[in-house]
């Protein structure tokens, strides 16, 4: 059986242009995406609405969440949260090499 | 909607005596959990044998993980692995607080 190690620290793609998402696993019912930031933020007014539930850390760097209540939580190295299902946010802020890791869990049924 | 912030790196349990494991997050599909290790290893000849799949990372220190075909594999800062439901493996090593991050999905319905 294979299971290759993948170290989220390196081999980081160039996020100078754009935020960088990876999938690390993809299976039904749960996604595990690395995303790598370098000062993106979301656009202004953008709100994450997601049918999936998803608990995000920052592995390095820092990165400002806004939730849609007005709520600003800034996530420094080793912070996670839970972010249930269509719990509106967006990313106010990040910095220079942010590197979150990001649980999807719960993915709805097409007839959902 | 209350979501706390958890910081992974804090508030460590004192793992000398066993290994520590908290739940982050506990719903139907998913399970995340922090696993804190001091040393410790299983038990020689004990073999995890899981239902569910499990997708772990080392966020510091070092752990080393053998497979029941005989491949061991050391984890360091930022090795994540996925070890799918069922596929036979043991801590075969771990350094003086290593911290792990566990995932846990698709557990199986009581019917299966």
């Amino acid at each position: 059986m294979n299971t290759p190690l993948f170290n989220l620290f390196e081999h980081l793609p160039d996020a100078r242009q754009a935020e960088q998402f990876e999938d690390i696993l993809r299976l039904p019912g749960i996604r595990i995406e690395r995303i790598v930031s370098c000062g993106q933020s979301s656009p202004e007014g953008y709100w994450y609405d997601q049918p999936e539930g998803e608990w995000v850390m920052v592995l390095q760097g820092q990165g400002v969440i806004e939730f849609d209540d007005g709520r600003l939580l800034t996530l420094n190295s080793g912070d996670g949260i839970h972010i249930p299902p269509h719990c509106r946010h967006r990313v106010a802020a990040t910095t220079d090499t942010t590197i979150w890791l990001a649980v999807f869990y719960g993915s709805p049924t097409p007839a959902q």
